[in-house]
């Protein structure tokens, strides 16, 4: 795939930089057609892996080419009934032929709040229609993916208004233009978003719907249903439709890790060419950055937290495929106890997830880019620009911090029902050695090996994010008693709520990358350098949270002490396998798309030659204009004329 | 200044993200014309604050002009001898009459080592000139801003060779263009480096020099000298020269709290407008985000440090200038050792300084724009551009990670003083509590008030910074015994080291806060509000930091969830006065250039004009080239002509 795309003229990506907003979108266009080609010709596995490749060498078009396919046709998968699912397909809606979706979710002034959408879709008996309606500015739909210059549809979230009762937000496909001739269709009128901090690739758009009229039958009605005569009929079990959410959130943690990897490949191999500064006498050659201690302590400790996303990508995608077979499977009136369970652990862990690594990711772009120094801020060296794409990923498909409270309140929520005796799910299983009067179990060694070992760090943190957890509860109850509700009581304790999340992904995250170490089908030679990297993972974040060690006794501050000794330690071992582990990464120097990420180490005169290629010798646009009057002005002070007054004196 | 600027058709900044770099960069280059007027007619105050007012209205304009008046004039002002000085200036250097600088000191591979840089300047005495040369690939000046388009001369960095002796880098003014035609002079090659990651405003370049000959006295000859015969004479106190350095430091420590004012301005009022998801029962209004707990908690910790920047710019401003005037009056021969020292703190305060505040602003102004959800995203709300111009501050002038250990440096040496009977420069008096013995002082205190009262805190902070100074010192004797020499022993404790500098800078900010609340000539109604933000400081730092505090003993584990309890209470006080607190830093809505900071809160409309306005509707442009035929395209699977050894079956 990698030969595919560098060889294809439609996928050139290094003068991204000079390139304006409407020559990105032209040439992103451009990749739709073959693409779509291998969506008809592929197995979904070999495409879906092909998905995640592109997403690493264009975030860009995997966005233009996903609010197509994963949010419009999504949307057909897990809302049409199976006839309406047909008929959109013969339409055209996976082909591409003469269609292209989008998805109207958000607006001006409603985004995380689904349930606060304000657009109408109200019923009109008489014609068996719906009518789907833009009632205020802030109704607009704003920061549609494809609207601006892509889409022939729409699925519209509006609210299904039928007798005068409103039955909150539904799905609703509306065609937006004419495909003949992209003629916006009456009613419809579609603006241009314009210049956002990255992914110029999609074009993102606004939508005002003025009484436009659909047939009753573009509504989805796999869930809800709305009959000829206005009857609604509400569906059994509506959480059985979260399912969907989950999808994103799931490709977003793999995002991550691929990303950071990107990233992390293009600033170790600089800092393993980079010479700066001389530590020994005058005359010897300057010291490589990776040799610096600090330079060490600035990106190894990011290297570790690669490693343990991708473990944890792997391990939430398989939860997740083990997921979806049992929801394909369970049928209306079986006993689905236990597949709710497992949606609601799937659905708290994937919120935690992909908050957790997608801030992780931002962070290690930008600790990646100022460790190139001056150079991080040039756009041809690859690492700015890739934080002004993924920054996105924060706030899209659920703001970090609202998915990080879901999954903080869900933790709160077993936490309660453990004190009660309930049965915790596999993931929360460690809150079992918290025990119900919460003695926290304590490190007792003072032997470096045994403070800084795997076993002891998945023990430390499996107690930090108890402790972490059962404090979060214990403010939860304290304010129920003075709340008026149960959401009021929530949210007072959403600092705590908030950390308790962030302390359990990181111990998930630190659980995965142990059980990478010592799962049984581990290569006999990956043993020592994932048990580096599973380490120095452990180690590093205790330090970064040593009051939480402290504050729940597991480690105490000689034991904290240990662990920074070894911490400079393991920089120095992992120094030596850097450039190997990155390399395993298996980026080609195309997908990494940065001088400084060069296989072969000659950054300096790839660099030279991008920026002179791409920014020609050429004579200053604006010197007669403005350069010359400036250069040539007069400075004498003007004298206006002389006043008779003064003359008299 | 702002009605100024905001009259003037030049000054339109609303439309930038729609520009083209030529665009902006013609732009700029209109505004010099203006600027350089008030610079000649304005007393040096009054410009200074002009030019602090544009850094916040339109920071790569600031670095444009900042780079002739900055960096290229105040090399003149540093480092030539009167004569020099008088000589430029009438060739045009203050009143850029065919005159302007550039300043070349980076080069593509060398940039914090400036002792490293490779450019020559090779004495030829027979012609009484230097030669100035580009010897290899990574000595190409590089980033050399107002080089692509601007420049007529240059302050270029360069060895000194005289009789093949290399005597260290050295200044000299090198002409690049003929100022009436702007064509190369012989020797010179320039070029542009193209897009960044923001300031677009300024024309980076790079510049090769091929044996270019300059009279000597274009040599800056106020420290070292060099003879018409090649007798160099080197400076007796090169450390003096230091000065200049801190110059720029100063400036961008106010500059991290101006802009800070800026970012929080917006990400506050819009909290105080956007309503999401309801709290109480079906059809109560939604929730102002600003009345969220949690959106109280991501961003009115970020207003306290922003109070504590400002104060800390003020102190440090008023320290620089002390030092400029002892300087100044100090003469050769002078027992000038009390300024030495102060300079030396000065240095490494301001080094400190550098890196915290610009680190904070640039998270301050990402944790903003995230809190703007979705909207953030949009270049037209401010906060993504205003990250992407400032993100640089964290690399020029001194890489943030070298300054921090820089003043990690003077802490350890200032620990090693101290245990030898030393005597304290006065920023650093609080080590004396620390004792001889190191036993830190703890709280012991379990009352609510006390615990959280800006005197506990300060001596609190006072104590971490102590504890986290002698740590490092430690750890540097305990490397010393078994390094070949100084630096290594430095380089192995760089961890430790650039930790204790970033307790001793949060421990500053501390105190410089309480010293706004306590110092005698605030106002009476300041009082208040000055309190809640120190405190708020020093509790939200101290949660954030609470290993450190129960490592040194400070705080034990209940004095810790005292103060978690307090930044809950503290917050939903803060809040009622949040949105007054950002009014007080007075900036116009032209200032702040986003809707959603808008004074009146008429955020949507705003916005949706700007958007509307600068991305008219059209056709689209590529819809006949590529999406027609994308869309219309066969999908018959084409097949090859009938083999005859088919037929022949």
């Amino acid at each position: 795939m990698y030969q595919e795309y560098q060889r294809d003229p439609n996928w050139v990506i290094d003068d991204y930089p000079n390139l304006t907003l409407e020559q990105i979108r032209e040439r992103t266009m451009r990749k739709v057609r073959g693409t779509a080609d291998k969506l008809l010709s592929e197995s979904r596995s070999i495409f879906m892996l092909r998905m995640s490749v592109i997403s690493v060498i264009d975030p860009g078009f995997w966005t233009r080419f996903g609010v197509h396919m994963g949010l419009f046709f999504g949307a057909l998968q897990g809302q049409a009934t199976p006839s309406q699912f047909s008929y959109w397909v013969q339409k055209g809606a996976l082909t591409l032929k003469k269609f292209i979706g989008c998805f109207s979710m958000t607006e001006l002034g409603h985004g995380s709040n689904v349930a606060g959408i304000e657009t109408t879709a109200t019923f009109d008996a008489d014609k068996d229609q719906f009518i789907i309606h833009t009632p205020t500015l802030t109704a607009t739909k704003w920061w549609i993916g494809g609207a601006a210059h892509s889409a022939t549809h729409s699925a519209v979230y509006a609210r299904l208004i039928v007798n005068g009762k409103d039955y909150g937000v539904k799905t609703f496909i509306v065609q937006l233009r004419d495909p003949e001739t992209y003629e916006l269709m009456a009613g419809v009128n579609i603006g241009d978003i314009g210049k956002k901090m990255g992914r110029d690739q999609i074009d993102n758009g606004w939508i005002q719907f003025t009484n436009v009229r659909i047939p009753r039958s573009n509504m989805l009605m796999k869930h809800t249903k709305v009959s000829s005569t206005g009857v609604v009929t509400e569906p059994p079990m509506a959480q059985l439709a979260y399912g969907a959410l989950i999808t994103g959130r799931v490709t977003m943690v793999a995002d991550s890790a691929n990303i950071a990897k990107k990233a992390l490949t293009i600033a170790l191999r600089y800092a393993a060419i980079r010479r700066q500064f001389s530590s020994g006498p005058p005359g010897t050659p300057e010291t490589k950055l990776l040799d610096y201690p600090i330079h060490q302590h600035r990106l190894l400790p990011l290297l570790s937290q690669t490693f343990a996303m991708n473990f944890a990508a792997r391990r939430l995608n398989d939860q997740f495929e083990q997921l979806n077979k049992q929801l394909e499977s369970s049928k209306l009136g079986d006993d689905i106890k236990g597949v709710l369970t497992q949606l609601k652990e799937t659905h708290a862990t994937s919120a935690g997830l992909k908050s957790y690594c997608t801030w992780t990711t931002l962070n290690i772009i930008d600790q990646c880019r100022q460790s190139l120094g001056g150079h991080g801020y040039s756009a041809y060296t690859g690492l700015s620009t890739m934080y002004q794409d993924f920054a996105v990923h924060c706030t899209w498909e659920g703001d970090n911090t609202i998915l990080m409270l879901q999954c903080g309140r869900y933790l709160v929520n077993a936490a309660k029902g453990f004190t009660k005796g309930a049965t915790l799910p596999e993931n929360l299983m460690f809150l079992n050695k918290a025990g119900t009067k919460e003695e926290w179990s304590k490190c007792t060694s003072t032997e470096p090996n045994v403070v800084c070992s795997i076993a002891t760090l998945n023990e430390g943190w499996a107690t930090v994010a108890a402790s972490a957890i059962f404090r979060a509860y214990r403010e939860f109850e304290k304010h129920l008693k003075t709340s008026n509700n149960i959401d009021e009581a929530y949210e007072k304790c959403s600092a705590s709520r908030l950390h308790a999340a962030r302390m359990h992904i990181t111990a998930y995250l630190m659980h995965c990358i142990s059980e990478a170490v010592s799962g049984g089908n581990v290569e006999q030679e990956l043993v020592k350098p994932l048990t580096l990297m599973a380490t120095l993972y452990g180690v590093s974040m205790a330090i970064q949270y040593s009051g939480e060690f402290l504050q729940s006794g597991y480690f105490n501050s000689a034991q904290i002490n240990i662990l920074r000794t070894r911490l400079d330690q393991i920089c120095g071992e992992v120094r030596k396998v850097a450039i190997l582990l990155v390399d395993s990464f298996g980026y080609t120097d195309y997908v990494i798309n940065s001088p400084f990420g060069r296989y072969d180490g000659n950054i300096y005169e790839t660099y030279y030659n991008l920026v002179t290629r791409l920014n020609p010798q050429k004579p200053i646009p604006y010197f007669e204009t403005v350069i010359k009057p400036l250069l040539n002005r007069s400075l004498e002070f003007e004298e206006g004329p002389q006043l008779e007054i003064d003359m008299e004196k």
